[in-house]
C-alpha cells in the first residue's frame, strides 16, 4: 500500500486566466508527478478564487443582457469552478504521468462540504473575494445584502463568510479511490459549501478556506503526509522583517507558541498552521510540509520547506 | 454483487434553466432511487445542451464587457457544465436516497472522452446545438469558422461535429466506484471531447452524442442493463402517423430491419437504437430499456417501455 499524501494547491499553482491556468497546471503537474514517483498516493485539493469569480461575473453579465436566464447561485458557480479547474489539473497530470510511464488513473470528484449555519463566520464575514470595486459597485453589492470591505487607497472588495468545514459529503467516494491507489482531485475551492436541512443540502453563501479543508481531508483519509503548497519556500518567524528566519521544523506545541506571538498572518499563514494542527490532532504520527511549488520535490526529500509534527 | 445499470438522462430529466433543473432533478432522483431500490448499481450519464450553451454564452458576454478575460474554450465550458449538472443530480439523488434510508454514496466524475480527428463527423458537422439565431448572428458564426444550418421558417442554428466516442479516459475510476457499488455520474454531456496527441489530450470542437456514450459506457462496464430515458414512453413504428404502434420488445436483428425501413428519426431515436446495438454487441446477455422518466419504474418491472435484447 502506498503512503497517502494530501496536497493543497494555492493560487500560484493555477494562475488567474484560462491561458495562465493552462500553463501553470503543467508546472504543477511536474511537482505532483515527482511526489507520485516518490510512491505517494495523492489526493489533491485546490483554490478557486479567480476562477469562481470569473464564472460568477460571467453569469451576472449573461443575465444583464438576457434577463430570461434565471440566477446562477454561488454554489452552482462553485460547482462549475470545480469542473473548470479539475479538468485542467486532471488533464495535465495525466499527460505528465504518461510521459513518465505512470498509468495511475487521475480524476476529479465534485465535492460538497457541510458547514454550520450558526458558525460565527456567518455573523462576521471576513473572507475577501473577487476584484477591487469602485464605491458605486460596492454600494450596489451592499444593496443586494452582500458585505464589502474598504482597502484603504485601493477600493472595495466583497467579503463572505468563511465557516469551518464540518463534513466532506463525498468522503466515501474519495476514500474508495484513494485506497485503490488512484489520484483524486477533490474539495476544489474548499468544496461547495452546503447547509444540512434534514435530508437536503442547501448551497450556502460562503467560502471554505482551502487550507482548512485540506487539513480535514488529510485527517479523514488518515493521510501520512499533508503538503501545503503556497507562495513561500518556508514558514518564517518575523516574516518580512530584517530578522526573518525560516523554520525548518516545529512541533504542534511550538506552532501554538508562535501563534500566541502572532507570528503568522491572519488569512494567510495562520489558517495553514491551524489546518496542520487539526490534521496532526487526528493523525499523531502524521507529517505536514509547507513550501512553494518550485521547492515541492526538494522539500519532500527533506532539503527545504517547513515540517510540522506532533511532538 | 448488485446488477449494474447505466442510465442515460435526456433534456427532459434536467430542464432548461437553473430553477427548472433544480425542480426536474428532484423528479429524476425519484426514478433513479426506484432503480436503486430494485437493487441496481447505477452509473448515470446526462445531456448538457442548454447548460453548456448557457455557459458558453455567459463566457462570451464576459469577454465582450471585459476583453482582459482570455477566451474559454468549448471543452472548458463542457467541463463546467459537468460540474453544474453533476452537482444538482448528485445533491438531489443523495436527498432522495436519505429520505428512503439508502446510504449509497453518489458522486460525479469529470470525464473526458477521446474522439478520432479523422472521424467523418468533422468533415460534415450535423449536430444542432444552441438556440435559434437571426441571419446576422448566423453570418457572424460562419465568419468565426463555425457551421450553421437554416431551419426553414424558424431561423438558423449552430451545428458542430458529433464524432463517435473512442475511449472514456476516466473509465478506471468509474469502474472502481461501480464495482464498489456506488452511484457514479459520469460522461456528462457525452463527455468532454478530446483528441489524443501523444501523451496529451486536446479539447476538440465537437459534441459526443449522449446516447452514443451511454452505449459505450454500458459496454465498458459490462452492465446488465442500459436504460435510455427519453421523451417517449416506448419506441414506435410509424412514429407520429395514424398507424403508430409501440414496440414492447425487439431483437438486434429486428432493430436493424426497422433501421433499414427508416423507422427511427435521425438525431433522435436512431442514435439510441444504435447505442443499444453497440452495447448488445459487447454484452450479448445484456438488456436495453427505452422509455420516459415518468414510466421508468414501471418499465423496469417490465410493464411498459421498449426492451431490446441480442436474440
Amino acid at each position: 500500500m502506498k503512503k497517502k499524501a494530501v496536497v493543497s494547491l494555492g493560487h500560484e499553482a493555477l494562475g488567474y486566466t484560462t491561458t495562465e491556468q493552462w500553463d501553470a497546471v503543467k508546472k504543477t503537474a511536474k511537482a505532483l508527478a515527482d511526489l507520485a514517483e516518490a510512491d505517494y498516493q495523492l489526493t489533491i485539493t485546490h483554490s478557486n478564487g479567480p476562477q469562481v469569480s470569473m464564472i460568477h461575473k460571467a453569469m451576472a453579465e449573461l443575465r444583464r443582457v438576457n434577463p430570461d436566464y434565471t440566477p446562477v447561485p454561488m454554489c452552482v458557480c462553485s460547482a462549475m469552478s470545480q469542473g473548470y479547474v479539475g479538468y485542467d489539473i486532471q488533464n495535465s497530470l495525466r499527460s505528465e504521468f504518461l510521459s513518465r510511464g505512470i498509468s495511475t488513473p487521475v480524476s476529479a470528484i465534485l465535492t460538497q462540504v457541510t458547514v454550520d449555519p450558526y458558525d460565527d463566520a456567518f455573523y462576521e464575514p471576513n473572507k475577501i473575494i473577487g476584484r477591487f470595486m469602485t464605491r458605486e459597485e460596492a454600494d450596489a453589492e451592499v444593496a443586494k445584502g452582500n458585505y464589502v470591505t474598504e482597502v484603504p487607497g485601493k477600493g472595495f472588495r466583497r467579503v463572505v463568510a468563511a465557516p469551518k468545514p464540518i463534513d466532506i459529503v463525498e468522503i466515501e467516494t474519495i476514500r474508495t479511490l484513494a485506497e485503490a491507489g488512484q489520484v483524486v482531485i477533490a474539495c476544489g475551492g474548499g468544496g461547495i459549501p452546503v447547509i444540512e436541512q434534514r435530508h437536503t443540502l442547501k448551497g450556502a453563501s460562503a467560502v471554505i478556506e482551502k487550507d482548512s479543508i485540506a487539513g480535514k481531508l488529510a485527517a479523514d483519509l488518515q493521510a501520512d503526509l499533508l503538503i501545503i503548497l503556497t507562495g513561500v519556500e518556508q514558514v518564517y518567524t518575523d516574516y518580512g522583517k530584517e530578522t526573518q528566519t525560516g523554520i525548518a521544523s516545529m512541533t504542534v506545541a511550538q506552532a501554538k507558541a508562535y501563534i500566541e506571538e502572532k507570528q503568522f498572518g491572519q488569512g494567510n499563514m495562520l489558517p495553514k498552521i491551524e489546518a496542520a494542527i487539526t490534521y496532526l490532532d487526528s493523525v499523531p504520527e502524521g507529517k505536514v510540509l509547507i513550501t512553494d511549488l518550485a521547492h515541492a520535490s526538494e522539500a519532500a526529500k527533506g532539503r527545504t520547506g517547513t515540517v510540522i509534527v506532533r511532538e
